[in-house]
């Protein structure tokens, strides 16, 4: 796939060692598996960063780089709520000042390198800052968190006009055991020039599923998670949040829309209320159930590569932290859960508050 | 794959809900990528067992069950360093207390639930454990090493005897970072009745460029690897140790055995000592660049199922914990290395003891 675009690149550039400079990182391709990697260097480049200090102390409000955000030399607002007012902003993406991807470099060019192939890191990293610096998600009212999914659709439609963009990447992560490196509550949006390795291998089961069973294998999980019940941890009209049968980690929470659609940017407008609720209602029983654990949660969506992915299912991924990834899991990528979906669930919905 | 086993069931258990109790887990199979996932739920039940405290205090010697694993309950040792003295011992190896996987349960029958394929967690699970509570193996000496490689051996060629064993997983974590429960130094040896996902991923990757290239995928990385030098750490007549081009983690280190062969068992014992001496030189070079970080090693070797699998090529791995998995690695399998493997392999040469 890569080295065969048929856009011209935009940043034409010769010699690949000058032009690696401009560049937030370039993409290394696996010669086994075929998976890229990223070594983005501009961001660290001594041991003594990588020595493990234990945990820091949390950053305080008048340290933070995200109370005011243009004033810690941050580009200005690429999106703004409530728009136009600037200094009322309850939201606002900016671009990372330090990202993994930069418009720099070239688009989907593949170079080799001894055996392997290489290629730039183009493409876009932005974070979207909520307003308050110690009212995460899990605390949002309906209103908030719907803006929250306002500003993902809107930089979303942005970004996937740029016809280098294959993949959009959204997630959130909570707690420094996460790897938040910020405590103020904010999301980031990664424009890929690749379709990600684990996305490429549900879109192959789920395309592999729907030829032999002509149906779409999330339908059909959404469709037992139903039928079982045991493991639902919300509902409402249009969404559906459970502990899936084959969790990764304990209390795992996967959030589907029940209508069928592979784009996540399909989304209606009148549906971002509902789908607010089924993320903050989740994210609430979490937070009460494990008494404010780190979290990351992220979105699974089809690329956006001009690709037919209706056998994809877009959805919603929350994984709290509640084990570490350990020599087992890193040498054969199977997972150890010692609690079951069935009981995780069941300590969730203790933890639902009514919803208002 | 599963379902087709050959052999009767050694356990044969009508009821699948009542035979549950006995068994150390179950293995779940995801209907969308294939991959298994383990509810191993004896471990822990009650969702204050997942609740972060922060970094625990570290256990010491008085109450550390492997300073006499007997003492504390554990069962007689499989195997025994020097061989009979049980009072002098220097290594032993004994049954896991708590076991991911043991050998109650039936032998590679997968069941359905709903959609979903389940299966008994049917294997071994066991603990080399080395006799000094503080002396970690990046400050063993070439036999202490070499004598860590003859328990592994050992017992690999014990388990592969039994007939439900499809892969070997051994490894170590060192330090709470990584997952380590135990400060006492000890590794981890997984029978699993399964080949493991990561695994075969590889496998079909290492088999698919042999088709294409008549080679051996990993022989071609260790020969440009050999030939452009910079990332190489150690190297012995018979290994290399190099942070791989694509490594995913800052200062990963891999170890090959020079001489192309797919399986960790067929290592001559004369190979021994060098082996022992490319992992001891790594750690040790580990532990002073990063002050003694957090890390997890662990091999990677053909799957014990009678396929032949000349394509591969075993080698072990050292991750130390430079970095936290956040929602962009989770969501899409890209991990970010902020240093490159070429700088890490610098630092890392500056800190090898010379081969005493």
């Amino acid at each position: 796939m890569p080295g065969k675009s048929k856009k011209a690149p935009k940043n034409k550039i010769a010699g690949s060692r000058a032009h690696e400079k401009n560049l937030a990182s370039e993409l290394r391709r696996d010669l086994v598996t075929g998976d890229w990697i990223v070594i983005a260097t501009r961001r660290a480049d001594r041991p003594h960063a990588f020595i493990a200090r234990g945990r820091q102390a949390e950053d305080v409000r008048t340290t933070c780089p995200f109370e005011n955000p243009q004033k810690s030399g941050n580009s200005e607002p690429l999106f703004l709520l409530p728009p136009g007012k600037s200094r009322d902003w309850s939201i606002q993406v900016i671009s990372n000042k330090y990202p993994a991807f930069s418009p720099s470099g070239e688009c989907k060019v593949a170079r080799s390198r001894g055996p392997y192939e290489v290629m730039d890191g183009r493409g876009f990293h932005e974070i979207v800052i909520t307003r308050d610096h110690s009212k995460h998600l899990a605390l949002f009212s309906r209103e908030e968190a719907e803006d929250v999914i306002v500003a993902y659709q809107e930089r979303f439609g942005a970004l996937k006009k740029d016809s280098c963009v294959r993949y959009m990447a959204i997630f959130h992560n909570h707690g420094r055991q996460a790897g938040a490196s910020l405590s103020h509550p904010h999301s980031q949006i990664i424009a890929l020039p690749i379709v990600p390795p684990d996305v490429e291998r549900s879109l192959e089961g789920s395309a592999l599923y729907f030829k032999e069973h002509k149906e779409c294998v999330h339908c059909v999980m959404i469709g037992w998670e139903k039928q079982d019940t045991k493991r639902i941890v919300f509902e409402n009209e249009h969404f559906i949040a459970f502990c899936p049968f084959i969790s990764r980690t304990a209390f795992e929470i996967r959030i589907f829309p029940k209508e069928h659609d592979a784009h996540f940017d399909h989304m209606v407008r009148d549906h971002y209320g509902q789908f607010a609720d089924a993320l903050r209602f989740s994210l609430s029983a979490l937070h009460k159930t494990l008494e404010n654990p780190a979290y990351n949660f992220f979105l699974h969506t089809a690329p956006l590569d001009g690709e037919e992915y209706n056998h994809y299912h877009w959805h919603m991924e929350i994984v709290p932290k509640t084990a570490i990834w350990a020599g087992f899991e890193l040498s054969t990528g199977i997972e150890i859960s010692t609690l079951s979906p069935e009981q995780a669930a069941g300590f969730l919905r203790a933890n639902l508050t009514p919803n208002a």
